[in-house]
């Protein structure tokens, strides 16, 4: 079977590598939702044969204005699974997802921590789909329609996000009559921004927020444009000095080649890229980008399926491919397509890599709408110590992108106005409780990542060998200390708000 | 000079009566600006010449989507003075009033607090005007564009509202390189509404909040559609019984004498009603309606003027007259228009009032926009202890009323939805901190506020003789020790925000 994956999107999703405007074209890995059901399966003890029910709920399409059209409605759909739950009577609590920019079902079968923990809170399980993303298409649902340009895609937003959550978390408790049960969102990568904001801005209806790897500093103004490939360079290093320098000079490798006669076809042949006469050394050196930075956000412990089916440590596994052997340069090039195989090829089903296709199976695709419009983060930048080639992030860069594709120009101060992020510590001490924000030190995003503890309930928590929201997958078997006890800790943290919770409302009652 | 109100609006301002689709007309006194000046001069010592310089901030149309047209700008009043701030090199506080639902330069003028305390201080003072209020008309400044419809309407919301001012203070500090001088916002009424709700939702711009007399709870589910005219029926009771029964019987008196005929014409000279077409006992019943209630918000220790000029203690003066004399009922009816006058001809330069007058002197009329789409609040239902006549509000009244109007369908769980309100005490005492609510219960708008501590950032300070945001007002000689007191503790408990803020600062550099 072929592997592919597009190059004609511009996207800086949190999943998605950024863009054209950026030195490399843009990746999104094939990776087959069977697959995921697959692994979950095996992975997972504790979750029922049928993980959720999936309901859907009547969302208005605008709150914050009261034009005609904001009344709109669409269906928004979230999964539900009551087999845990305590129920009313024990005011038990509901575990809510805030959704990503994706299909929640995605999110859902990776985020074991929260079905694995119900049975002991007794938790309702709820994953909320964000609005434009999977199913959750608002203007009938027509995809066409709602992503045709800015008159319809300008509906999707964080803020509207939140405030889809609040709605359809205070209506679904009405429904069950469950008011009194406390709801914890959970949340990873942008789904932990999301939940993190979400305990900020609406307390009243979450009494706390897990919010893992969640870059809520990563913007204008507050972190290093270089920070996000300094640590993908960094976990190459902390592998060898070799594999860095391999991976460092890679890029002129191919360059040299390309301008030789023959040399596309040497390239081609030596990554086994299918046949397309799109090849050049641009999208090869793209499709090698997107290997060593969706590895190094997802450099678990243990055999994983998140992105791309990947064996456990799979960036000391490429650069054991690397290190293997340093002869000649033909070898150094079979080196680096052995180290992008362990990404794009760890099943060994592929017998040659499809660059041309554009396939979005986990529907990501609305994110590079975000991007040019209120999530400016600065990820792309790289000096002289990076792996990558050096470039110079540049806000006007992103602006003019931004323009040619949606005739839209950027607000790039908006989420530091709405959210916050300058002097957070001194904000949050006064202003906030109950938010866990946890970062592993080998996740690229845990540069823009809150990494110092705010108060005693604003915490952050940190680990050095985690990568992009390690704790909220499922446990298996070979899960190192270091994350049992991340978990174990987590879990002892949202136990304590729920007894708050409970003590609060007994002594107001 | 005749005095007029208008009846052809529907109209539920914190500032304004109640509407026809409740029992009585609603008005708007006529009250000219160069009177508040006037008052404001006499009574301020302290206030510079000038009281503040008016700018004007480019503000965007839509903070929350990215439709093309919400890039559209228009321009934000803002007044200013500078004369006390301590400057940027002492991190020196900055004071902002979040404007309220009408002229900015009403509410400043009226807002004496600010201006006695930036000395001190060393603050630098901002009023904010809300948007479609006031100069800050969308659309080009266009006021008739601006309130054609609910597509131009639409923009004109709270949650826009808070965004405009965090986006302006931002900006502003940014100009001003202050960024780490603290912001405390001052709001009255919906203004004091606008105030809580900033510092619950922009803690990371605002270090706390003066609410007074906010009305946060007064939203459906959360309060008794009767307790605002309980209140007023009970300032009027306090004075004596018998005014309560003389003004409780009014309307059945003014019903049976309008029935007979020359009625009208008796109640028309009786009350020195102008001549006019419409004149019914409808139109008579709003106008002496709406003098009790305003008379109630405003019955202050001391004269004022800022619905009208008014004596101290107003209810007082009413009853006073009411209880004159009891012989007959022609003399009923002039004892009622002489307490109608301590409201409407304090001055006694009336020589006839104008009921078909229809002006809007402080540019309210935006409100029932407001109170058609996101402020349900149930204010008008009247039980039988009521002085006002039996009235049972109804959601679905004001619905009908909206749809009629406006072509609009109310969202009346909105406001709960984005600010709470429901176990507000669990939820501040974990996720806020600096705020002051302010309210005397005199005001009817008080049996919507917070009157209990919810903690020891988040008090409630509950002044029995008080009424409508009287702490906000200027001081004056003859203020009793009660008004001095409270201020005072409002000072010190500023103060310790400020210096709370200095410390947090100093101790993260």
């Amino acid at each position: 079977m072929a592997i592919g994956f597009p190059f004609i999107f511009i996207l800086f999703s949190l999943f998605l590598v950024p863009s054209f405007t950026f030195p490399f074209a843009p990746i999104i890995p094939r990776f087959p939702s069977s697959a995921v059901s697959a692994e979950l399966k095996q992975q997972s003890h504790s979750a029922p044969d049928t993980l959720y029910r999936t309901n859907f709920f009547t969302q208005i399409l605008d709150h914050f204005n009261f034009n005609p059209q904001s009344n709109q409605t669409f269906q928004q759909r979230y999964l539900i699974n009551d087999t845990f739950w305590g129920g009313v009577k024990n005011n038990a609590p509901i575990f809510v997802y805030t959704g990503n920019e994706g299909n929640i079902e995605w999110f859902t079968q990776n985020t074991g921590f929260m079905f694995e923990n119900a049975p002991s809170f007794h938790a309702l399980l709820v994953f909320i789909e964000h609005r434009f993303y999977g199913k959750s298409i608002p203007f009938g649902g027509n995809r066409e329609v709602a992503y045709a340009n800015a008159s319809t895609l300008g509906y999707l937003s964080s803020t509207q996000a939140l405030a889809d959550y609040a709605t359809l978390i205070i209506d679904l408790k009405k429904n069950l009559s469950a008011t009194d049960s406390p709801v914890v969102v959970f949340g990873g990568s942008y789904g932990g921004m999301l939940a993190a904001w979400f305990r900020m801005k609406y307390p009243h209806v979450s009494i706390g927020a897990l919010a893992s790897s969640a870059p809520i500093l990563h913007f204008m103004d507050l972190v290093s444009p270089y920070i996000f490939n300094s640590i993908i360079s960094q976990d190459f290093r902390s592998e060898s000095e070799n594999c860095y320098k391999v991976l460092k000079g890679s890029w002129k490798l191919i360059d040299d080649i390309a301008n030789k006669p023959g040399g596309l076809e040497l390239l081609q042949k030596s990554f086994r890229i299918c046949k397309s006469d799109d090849f050049g050394a641009g999208s090869l050196k793209g499709w090698l980008r997107t290997a060593w930075v969706y590895t190094a956000m997802t450099d678990y412990p243990t055999p994983s399926n998140f992105l791309n089916p990947l064996p456990a440590y799979p960036i000391k596994k490429m650069c054991e491919a690397i290190d293997r052997s340093e002869t000649e340069k033909r070898d150094r090039l079979e080196r680096l397509h052995e180290a992008a195989s362990v990404f794009y090829n760890y099943t060994g089903t592929a017998t040659c890599f499809d660059l041309d296709d554009d396939s979005d199976p986990h529907d990501l695709g609305g994110w590079q709408w975000q991007a040019c419009t209120e999530m400016i983060m600065p990820v792309g930048g790289s000096n002289k110590h990076s792996i990558f080639p050096e470039y110079e992030w540049s806000y006007q860069d992103r602006a003019s992108s931004c323009q040619f594709f949606y005739n839209v120009t950027p607000r790039p101060h908006w989420i530091t106005t709405e959210f916050g992020g300058h002097a957070i510590e001194t904000v949050l001490k006064r202003s906030a409780s109950n938010i866990i924000f946890f970062n592993g030190l080998r996740d690229p995003w845990s540069g823009g990542g809150v990494l110092k503890n705010i108060s005693k309930t604003v915490v952050a928590m940190v680990e050095m060998r985690g990568a992009h929201h390690v704790d909220l997958r499922y446990s298996t078997k070979e899960d190192p200390k270091w994350l049992k006890d991340v978990r174990k800790q987590e879990v002892k943290i949202i136990a304590s708000w729920i007894s708050q919770y409970h003590q609060d409302l007994h002594s107001n009652n």
